[in-house]
C-alpha cells in the first residue's frame, strides 16, 4: 500500500517494526513503553535520545532549547502570541494559506497582530513571498511564517531575512525535509504527524533569549514556555510513546544519512512528480507558481472534477491512498513525506501517464 | 513484573495484544493505525466505538457531551475556568491535596476563584471533606473537587451536593474504577493514563447547558469547549493512536463485566492491602482517615525511610515496580488502576507480612 496521506501521514516501517516488537516488553523491563512512568529511568533515557537526535539531525546550535508539547500546531498558533507579543507590542503574519490564516486569527484573539505580507488573490494562494515583498514592522515582536503550506502546495525555497525581527515558523508539514540553518529562527514549531512521528506531540525549538525574555504575566502555567522549559518538558505528563515513536524516526532519519540525504529522496521525489505533471501539461494542470512547488504537497488538476474521482479510484485500485486533495479545494494531492519511498512516487507518474492517455 | 506505577501505569495485557498485532497493519487496509489520517474512514470507525464504548460504559445520559482533547489534567486546570467563568463570576475550590492546589492557582490566573473548603492540616492532606464542611458560594460558576489524590492517597466515597451550584471533577486518577452517577456532575475531565489508557489524551465530559454558555470571548479559538464540540473533537488533528488505545481499554472494560465488575475486583485489591496494614498496624501507619482512604493508590509509611528503602529494593526483587510514594511525600504507595490484578497485589501483601515479621 502507498500512502499518500497529508499527515497523519507514512511512517518509516523500521520505526514500526522496532515498536511492534517491544511494544508488549519494552527493553527487557517487562512493561509497554506505554506503561512506563514519564519519571522513571527507562523513559528518561528515551527523552534524552530523542532530544539529542533531534538537535543532531538538525543541526540545533547551541543557545536554543528544545520543548516537547501536546495540542499541534493549533495550539501554537495560540501559545506563540500568548509567549512572545508583550502588551503594547504587535507581531507580524505572512499570510500564505489557511494555516497560516489560522495562526493570524489565534494571534487577534491574544493580542495585536498584523499582516506583513499576503499572497492571496482570486481567492486562492499559488506562491510564497519574495522577501522583498514582506514589509516587516521593525518594532514587531516577530515575524511568522508558514515554511509549507500543505492545502495549497507551496513551499518557502529560502527564508525572508527580516534583520532584527525574529523569524518564527510553523514547520509542521516539512521539518526534517532538507538541512535547515535553524540559527536563522527566533522559533520553530512542528506537529510531528508528517515527517516526525505519530499524531499527539509537538516540538519546538526556542532562541534562548525569547524564551527568557517570554511572557508569564497573566498567562496559565501551563502555557508558558518558561513552565515547560523548566522542567525539561516534563512539568506535566508527556505522552510518552509518541516521544518514543519520534526518537525511532529520527533513528530511522540518522541511519538513512541524515537530512542530506532525506533531501535528496524528497528532490528526487518531487522532480519525478512535478516533471510528469509538466510533459503532461495538457492534461495536468500543477496551479503552484514553480518557484513555490512544495516537495512535500504536490498538488494538481485533471481536467474535470469527475476525471479526477475516476482518476482517484483507479489510484486506489493500484493500492495508492490518500491523494484526494484538501475538502477545502479539492484536486489531486501527492503528499510525499520523508518516509514515502521512491517507488510510491514511481507508481503514481505511472498510472498519471497511463491514465493520460486513456483519457486525454 | 507487577506494575504499580502511578501513572502511565499498567494497562490491560489484551489490550496491548491487540495493538501489537496490527501495529504495521490495522484490519487490512496496509497501513498502521499510526499512519491512518484522522478524517479517514478507519480512524472515524475507531472514534465512533470509542465515544461509544465510553457513553456505555460509563453509563453518560443524554445531554451530555464528550470532548477528546490533549494536554491532560494539568491543561483542563486552565482550560475549566477559562470556559466555565464568566466576567465578574468566582468559581469554587475544594483543596484536598496537590493536583487541587494546582488547579486552583490556575483558575486564578485565569480568572476569579475562591476556597470553599480545604482539608489541609498540619502541612499535609489526610482526608476529603464531608459534604457539610463545603460552603459553597451560591453564585459560584461551579465547585471544582479532585475525586482522587494519587499523592496521599485519598478519594472520594461520596459526592458533594451543590445543589444548583455545577460539580466539577477532576476524574484523572480514579474515572471507571466503578459505576458513577454522571449526571450529579456539570463537567468531568480526566486524563487517560490511569484507568483509560496511555498518556496522550483527555477526556471531558460536559453538560450541554454549561457547554452552551461556555465563553469564547477572548480565549483563543483552540481552547474553545464550543470549537472542539462543533467538529466533534476533530477540529485540529486528533492523537489518533491514543483514542485508538483507550477504544482498546474500553473494550476490554465491556468484555470484563463494565463498571461493576471493575469495582469488585478494585474493592477486592483495596481491601486485601489496607486489612495487611491495620493487621500490621505497629509496623506499617497508613497516614489516612479510614472513610477517604483511596482503592487507587493506597499509601503507607514503615517505622523508618531506611525501612523504606529496604522494602522498596526487596519489591523490586519480588518483580514488584512503581512503590515508591511520590517524591513530594515519600514513603510507600501502591496504585492498584483497573489493569492491576489481583495476583499483584497478593504478592506485595505477601512481602508485606514477610518484611514486616523480618524487620518488625
Amino acid at each position: 500500500m502507498w500512502n499518500f496521506n497529508a499527515g497523519p501521514a507514512v511512517l518509516p516501517l523500521p520505526a514500526l517494526e522496532h515498536a511492534q516488537r517491544e511494544l508488549l516488553d519494552f527493553e527487557g523491563t517487562g512493561m509497554s513503553i506505554l506503561e512506563h512512568s514519564h519519571r522513571g529511568k527507562a523513559y528518561e533515557a528515551v527523552h534524552a535520545e530523542c532530544k539529542a537526535l533531534l538537535k543532531e539531525v538538525l543541526a540545533i546550535p547551541e543557545g536554543y532549547t528544545t520543548l516537547f508539547l501536546q495540542g499541534g500546531a493549533s495550539q501554537q498558533f495560540a501559545q506563540v502570541p500568548m509567549n512572545l507579543v508583550p502588551v503594547g507590542k504587535s507581531a507580524d503574519y505572512v499570510i500564505t494559506g489557511t494555516w497560516a490564516e489560522k495562526a493570524y486569527a489565534e494571534a487577534q484573539i491574544v493580542g495585536k497582530a498584523r499582516v506583513a505580507c499576503t499572497t492571496k488573490a482570486n481567492d486562492t494562494y499559488v506562491r510564497v513571498p519574495e522577501s522583498s515583498e514582506i514589509k516587516v514592522d521593525p518594532d514587531a515582536a516577530y515575524v511568522h511564517i508558514t515554511s509549507n503550506n500543505t492545502i495549497y502546495g507551496t513551499q518557502y525555497h529560502s527564508f525572508p531575512e527580516p534583520g532584527s525581527v525574529p523569524l518564527v515558523a510553523d514547520m509542521s508539514s516539512d521539518i526534517l525535509w532538507r538541512p535547515t540553518d535553524v540559527s536563522r529562527f527566533g522559533l520553530i514549531y512542528a506537529g510531528a504527524q508528517k515527517n516526525m512521528g505519530p499524531a499527539g506531540i509537538t516540538i519546538v525549538i526556542i532562541r534562548n533569549d525569547l524564551l527568557e525574555r517570554s511572557r508569564t504575566d497573566g498567562i496559565p502555567k501551563i502555557f508558558r514556555y518558561k513552565t515547560i522549559a523548566g522542567e525539561d518538558s516534563l512539568y506535566n505528563t508527556i505522552p510518552v510513546f509518541a516521544v518514543y515513536f519520534v526518537r525511532n524516526v529520527l533513528r530511522w532519519v540518522k541511519h538513512e544519512g541524515g537530512l542530506t540525504a532525506m533531501e535528496s529522496r524528497n528532490r528526487e521525489k518531487g522532480k519525478l512528480l512535478y516533471d510528469t505533471v509538466d510533459a503532461l501539461s495538457g492534461f495536468y494542470q500543477a496551479p503552484v507558481d514553480k518557484g513555490s512547488r512544495s516537495y512535500m504537497n504536490a498538488v494538481f488538476r485533471l481536467p474535470s472534477e469527475d476525471l479526477e474521482k475516476k482518476f482517484l479510484s483507479a489510484a486506489e485500485k493500484g493500492n495508492m491512498v490518500g491523494l484526494k486533495g484538501h475538502r477545502s479545494v479539492g484536486g489531486v494531492r501527492a503528499s510525499m513525506y520523508n518516509a514515502l519511498p521512491v517507488a510510491a512516487v514511481k507508481a503514481l507518474t505511472d498510472l498519471m501517464r497511463e491514465f493520460a492517455s486513456k483519457n486525454g
